[in-house]
């Protein structure tokens, strides 16, 4: 047995709350290397004469990486306290591994065993319960429509009339997102992430002016109020997006930082490193990247805090939005973001909060923060496997099972599993125009588990390399739309809301991958089961359920 | 390469901030399996030419467990900010470790790798600075000293008249303290623990029935203030024992519950399964153990919280306390904690705050909740090897470095490392009364990372076996005190505050184990080393230094 490969550790995507009353636990060997493990648990209290009282559970193998296996159990403790430690078993060897380490057989003293001390609900990572049920769509304000042109913006260019720019404007407002609600409903969409609608200088609005304001280029608070309205009227949740991390140059306490230096009373609202401040040659303070434009926020000072937790409750408050998506969530402090979710979550429990993290993001997924991260992971390797074809079947089984054993299920269910963004070329552009490959993306997309998420206009086929490449304006002549997957995006997401199986409520295993190609995957809970088999060539060699499904009482359907 | 046994995720103690600059990057491999680890690291956004711009840094193996290798770097990244990898060099091979998996070349994708978004002072574990210099000591109060009999409780037992029992009473007080502090100073001790003052039922005060008053058998406010400023006065630290998992049965809150039942409008400040609540012939409610006269707080309910919160504030505030040791810590939420450590700090920012946790307690050691825990793995391994000589001197030498190995190093400097207390037999007894293991173990725990605490009475020879044995009255007959024990430890601790290398200023590292009763050890820092050579045996062969010691500038000096 490769005792070096075994890893447990209590909390986290080990052994964590489920629900209340819940515990899934989990642990790591080298891949093939164990032929069975078993749960050892008890109750750490429950002794009879002088023995302690353990029981014994089977684990189930849960998922392979290139290196690792990855075993399961879930278990319901009765006075909501563990201690436990897993029994491994070999080809030659049966041991206990524990907290205190390997023994060849079961340890009595009860120190040895990892502990889960106590269930409490209040620590329980628990997202809204509707975002398992929502399939999202990113709108990039000023291109998805211009519905209201006497707020365009100086030089503003007609709809479509040109590649997009760091710098153009198209005129895009709420107005013309009103003007499209029914487009999005007959999509089937029930959820809108908007990136920045805050007074900001440029056409991303990423650098804000004041956090506290609709930039005039969309409209004011009341038509804000009219969209939120008529999307919820629609039965679609509206998302913002909170850029806390940094704030535009032209935020007026920077200005008056860039104007009174040391004596400014804002001085201590960035992390300025000497005086005077200056952006040349390059910026002396701390900012986003290195982008003098992009002035690092103070998160720790109080001040500071007070204001943007005073904006993030606004506008739950007054205009009862649903969701939060947070800009470079990672770089801002855990204290903020603790003091975040208690503010917002205190004036509407079920808001969504979403944190822009690229990278593994467990250490802001312990309840005490984010509900979700936006999962680039999965990202990553569904572009590499169905469009780039950079890795092979079985390297994207592994990635995905791996991606799926980094965080709690709890996590996984409200992933923002997206297929690109205003920050990434388009999958059209990514797979190389190749129609075939956007609908196996989709397709996966959309019966994973997790809250998927359209990037405006891919569904109609739209092209764009990375940003600005990828903003350019909706297409809204239907000539010009991509008819077919259209009606191919529609099909999956009406499938992924009337199939519990197809969508959030089933579990997601990889049964094989036949050859480099192909993969083959399951939706399984207890009423049943749907197999898919995608095949990412041009051989049109059909993949058969023969090996996997019971004939007798199931139904082969092809999306060819 | 072995790359299952590869392991590092960022955070904890795999890649954590030691101050507000620096951060510690350790990685797990397979033991004697790398020639040499390097970090690849650099700033995330610096790029040139569309190329990352990493720089590398060799790493320093810092010890090794039965299964594993551990390597180390520190890095101050100029920008706060880091991306990181390392590259592994065995006999055979060279590859690169990052959160992408294993590659054969260094990969320009900076998705790849490891990331530390941020250095946040706020998020850093930050324990009290007066901490790592105190020596504890650690008093039950109702058995160190009866100085005022006009307290007595009835049944009052003369002074070591008899075994302590679960139920017996010696009158032990605050008084009694006050007169032996002299003592405690000759010794050197400058910080006291007490198991709970508060108002209860037993001897141990475990099952509060008044948070808000102190127990009348020791005395009442005056004279816990008499008590904490003659402490103050002579530089030593007052810890007090906060029991928040569970109140007594007497608890006027519980009580009420037990007369009006669904009525009664405590009935959320517990865990009540059904009703009537009743203690027969098991609780019907939750907790702590299975144990009815110590029912379970519900620390989710926003009035205990506040009851609890509000009592630790009002020690804090108003008798300047510097400590709380928290009872049964694990089996509270972690909310609670987290706001129990924003009340305390916010009326004293360095107030101490102390888990009772016997098991791995890394998820209340990430600076939001505890500044350390009792360090029982160190307490477990030191017993076993030299009180118990149940394991090897390599066993307890990868023992101990696993136990550092399991907490950032901020954590480790300030770990209460305890060799007993009044929950386990104490060391006189374990060691079976052998003087020189018992010097051994004084000697290993004064020298060695973190803040040491010595159990009342082991310093004189006291010997005792399981609660209730270990409880016994201290004995403050001279004659029957071991002089000889009370002047080594003494001595000890006289090093440990004149030497900073023999104290908590210096780093630690098994050198070797030349058999299996002994180990050598050094602290050094950048001023020079100290070198340990403990032989555990009966066997007088003298540890000789010449492997290790550059003879022309070394001192010996040898404790026999």
């Amino acid at each position: 047995m490769l005792k070096e490969a075994v890893y447990h550790r209590p909390k986290d995507n080990f052994a964590y709350m489920y629900d209340q009353d819940t515990l899934h636990i989990l642990i790591q060997t080298k891949k093939d290397d164990l032929k069975s493990v078993s749960l050892i648990y008890g109750d750490p209290y429950d002794w009879k004469e002088e023995k302690w009282q353990a029981d014994s559970k089977p684990m189930r193998r849960s998922g392979s990486t290139d290196l690792h296996d990855y075993w399961f159990a879930e278990i319901k403790p009765p006075f909501h306290r563990l201690r436990y430690g897993f029994r491994c078993k070999s080809e030659e060897e049966v041991c206990y591994f524990t907290e205190g380490g390997f023994f060849d057989s079961m340890p009595n003293d009860i120190a040895n065993y990892f502990c889960f001390p106590y269930l409490h609900a209040v620590d329980l990572l628990s997202s809204p319960s509707w975002v398992k049920d929502t399939v999202w769509y990113q709108i990039f304000p000023e291109r998805f429509a211009n519905g209201d042109a006497a707020l365009n913006p100086p030089d503003t260019l007609a709809w479509g009339s040109a590649k997009p720019t760091p710098e153009n404007f198209f005129g895009g407002d709420f107005q013309g997102v009103i003007d499209h609600l029914d487009y999005l409903v007959e999509l089937g969409v029930n959820g809108i992430y908007f990136t920045p609608v805050f007074t900001a200088y440029s056409n991303h609005k990423y650098d804000t002016i004041d956090y506290m304001q609709i930039d005039p280029q969309f409209g004011d608070k009341k038509a804000f109020r009219r969209l939120v309205d008529a999307c919820h009227k629609r039965g679609i949740r509206v998302m913002l997006d909170a850029v806390f991390n940094h704030s535009g140059y032209y935020f007026p306490p920077f200005q008056d930082v860039l104007t009174h230096q040391e004596k400014s009373r804002y001085k201590d609202w960035f992390h300025l490193w000497e005086y005077p401040v200056t952006t040349e040659k390059y910026p002396n303070y701390d900012t986003f990247g290195f982008v003098g434009s992009m002035p690092k926020l103070n998160t720790s000072n109080p001040e500071v805090k007070n204001y943007l937790l005073q904006t993030a409750k606004y506008w739950v408050e007054e205009f009862n939005i649903d969701g939060w998506r947070l800009d470079v969530a990672n770089e801002v402090d855990h204290s903020f973001w603790r003091e975040f979710r208690q503010a917002v979550k205190s004036i509407k429990p079920d808001v969504y909060i979403l944190g822009e993290i690229w990278h593994d993001a467990m250490p802001w997924l312990r309840g005490d923060q984010f509900d979700a991260v936006m999962n680039y992971p999965f990202t990553n390797k569904a572009i590499d496997f169905f469009a780039k074809q950079e890795i092979t079947a079985p390297e994207f089984a592994e990635a995905i099972t791996k991606v799926l054993h980094m965080y709690p299920a709890n996590v996984n269910e409200t992933a923002f599993n997206l297929l690109d963004s205003h920050d990434t070329p388009r999958i059209a552009t990514l797979a190389g125009g190749n129609k075939n490959k956007i609908r196996l993306l989709y397709l996966f997309q959309l019966s994973f588990i997790g809250t998927p998420c359209l990037y405006y206009g891919d569904e109609i086929g739209m092209t764009g390399g990375h940003d600005p490449g990828c903003r350019a304006c909706m297409e809204w002549d239907e000539d010009k739309q991509d008819q077919q997957l259209l009606s191919f995006v529609h099909s999956l997401i009406g499938l992924r809301k009337n199939e519990p199986l197809f969508g959030n409520h089933a579990d997601f295993r990889f049964l094989e991958t036949p050859n480099d190609k192909c993969v083959v995957y399951e939706k399984s809970d207890k009423t049943g089961r749907l197999l898919f088999f995608l095949n990412n060539s041009s051989n049109g060699t059909l993949l058969t359920s023969s090996k996997f499904a019971n004939k007798t009482d199931s139904v082969e359907w092809c999306l060819s």
